[in-house]
């Protein structure tokens, strides 16, 4: 599984050697974070107890709490009346908390229906009120975003619009996010994309994100939000944990927090901020991506699943001519030391998940791959 | 921090020398089960790929919770038509999940209030319909539990009955399962004890349990329970992650599960295994825990907070004459690498908890200690 034909895949570490790993999440992790994660599995801090043993009441996880909070609210440019919290279920808990927070009985809120965790979002919200789609992607098999917003059909007046910034099966992804109608929050499902590029937060009244993609291990997911938003006292009765103002008034602690995520996350803010910031992110994503968009681009072997104005710079989605084909380049891919490359079962072919953490090098090593592959299958 | 003055409480480790953690939880985990979480974590089964970084659909992650299943099903001694799940929120989320799927409107659930996580579990419940409390340990400062079924008062006709196995806080545990009216189906909140002794599940329709206890991370729930009465339709609709039945027809993963919890969970049920399964486990917790509740039994200075017929194996409470002695305990025995020791801010005095982790060199540190200071101070 980790034979490495292609000239570069292979890395050393403590404990053996790594593979490019393009899976679409959980997803790569920067090999420093793992590497600063395996001293503290066992003893962090100088403790003498290793992270996954701190209680979290305790100073050790107090201060790891607040690092990450702080380095948080840097890499995200927070302003003061924002805030930052980390609760669990992932994103498809978000998918009915949003509703069930802020979905009034008998009130409607407008979904842009892009792709699978929007189409899971407006399931959801159904349960609670009406989700009125105010686009489809499906006429156009999800390959396609609005190219403006004349193409978008707004309810009279929802409680806020709901849209999904990266779709990772389908390979799209918003460059801006879309304009509500005045005076209505903007809510997002940014799983697959957080803090790959900036993001401006005014823009939103809530933004969240399942950790495993560019953030951090599954289970936790991070929520940023007005706090004004996240105070609110829901619009029914609530659960104590599904309300977003217990976490908010709790520092995420109200009850056991996913004590091991939030550090691990904190490790990931800290090393986003070392490597120059979302800026900086962006700048290695747009040039990573592009090694591969070139390849594509210049081929009649390679075909772009999503269309140009609005592809991806974390999930790159192709197909090539017969699926025959896509299984041998997945195959050899493989025995090359590029794991994760197979397109989701909905849509098939070939899907190239290159989240922040995955260096230049896995992506030079594919484009490399890829003009190789269609030399010899072409 | 680490400073080990009292002998044989010191361990080096590959990332440095390990303190005694009686935390109450998040709380010490095997020392070999870290050790190979220090490998798996940058590269698991030789795969290239660190274990927070696998896709929950792989062929790695595949292996991981079948053995995760296997090991599980071992440990509990799972008949058939018993299942068991992982979730995500924590205990605190099933609290309100027991009573959403199987509490109907306008039925009534029975509840033993024997502490703090009763008292959770009694609040969400009453969202749903009535919770009627069958005993109260209320008048006796939750320091009881019923020596005898004769203090016990069930409603008519209850959905279920729910009771808390180990009170963390106040250091009660039922050493024998209340038994229900007939017909009438036992639910319980076994976080802090579970698989610390033999259970026999066919007395029970489900067990859950926090993890970060005597099983793994904090942020993964394990579910044990009767398939029947897992895969059954909500009695309210829900939303689909609040649904046992969801998880209970993905194998835990309708959504991306807490991956890492699951693996660190299966690499716990085989250490259980490996060192003799649960009957071994309460062999030597009831060893360990003797070692401490002799010092108290033997003292006038040191008094238990828990009646004898219900005192904990796991969390043992008790105070000293003055808040100020107890403060200055901690302290030193926190010098002497003995962390974790401060009674929860609700009772005060001291508690130890000692997991099926602990091992059993921290209690003889500790009860050495106790005897020391009761010499110096009493």
């Amino acid at each position: 599984m980790t034979q490495a034909a292609v000239s570069g895949t292979r890395r050393s570490g403590a404990s053996g050697e790594r593979i490019f790993n393009f899976s679409a999440g959980p997803g790569v992790l920067p090999e420093s974070v793992l590497q600063q994660c395996q001293e503290d599995v066992f003893n962090i801090m100088g403790s003498g107890i290793g992270i996954l043993e701190h209680s979290h009441r305790g100073k050790v996880f107090d201060r790891l709490l607040e690092e990450t909070f702080e380095a948080g609210r840097k890499v995200a440019n927070l302003p003061d009346d924002y805030d930052m919290l980390f609760v669990q279920g992932g994103a498809s808990s978000q998918c009915f908390m949003v509703p069930a927070n802020y979905l009034p009985e008998g009130g409607t809120a407008d979904y842009y229906r892009t792709g699978k965790w929007a189409k899971d979002s407006i399931k959801e919200a159904k349960l609670y009120g009406t989700a009125h789609v105010c686009f489809d992607g499906e006429p156009s098999k999800f390959s396609r975003l609005p190219a403006s917003m004349d193409e978008v059909k707004h309810s009279a007046s929802p409680a806020y619009v709901h849209f999904t910034s990266n779709n990772t099966i389908m390979g799209t992804q918003w460059h801006n996010e879309p304009t509500p109608p005045a005076g209505v929050e903007l809510v997002c499902d940014a799983s697959s994309d957080i803090f790959s590029k900036p993001i401006d937060v005014r823009k939103y009244a809530l933004i969240y994100a399942g950790a495993q993609k560019n953030l951090g291990p599954a289970g936790t997911v991070m929520v940023i939000g007005k706090k004004d938003w996240l105070q609110r006292e829901p619009v029914r009765p609530l659960p104590t944990m599904l309300k977003y103002k217990t976490h908010a008034e709790n520092e995420s602690r109200y009850n056991t927090p996913p004590t091991f995520g939030i550090y691990l996350i904190g490790q990931v803010f800290k090393w986003i901020l070392a490597e120059g910031g979302v800026e900086e992110m962006q700048r290695r994503n747009e040039e990573k991506a592009g090694l591969i968009y070139g390849v594509i681009d210049q081929s009649s072997f390679y075909k772009g699943h999503a269309e140009k104005h609005c592809r991806s710079l974390m999930n790159i989605t192709f197909t090539m001519p017969t699926p025959e084909l896509e299984d041998k380049f997945i195959k050899e891919a493989e025995a090359s030391g590029m794991d994760g490359l197979k397109g989701h079962r909905s849509v098939g072919g070939v899907r190239a998940s290159i989240y922040n953490a995955m260096p230049r090098a896995g992506c030079e090593a594919l484009a490399s791959f890829m003009r190789e592959f269609e030399r010899t299958n072409g």
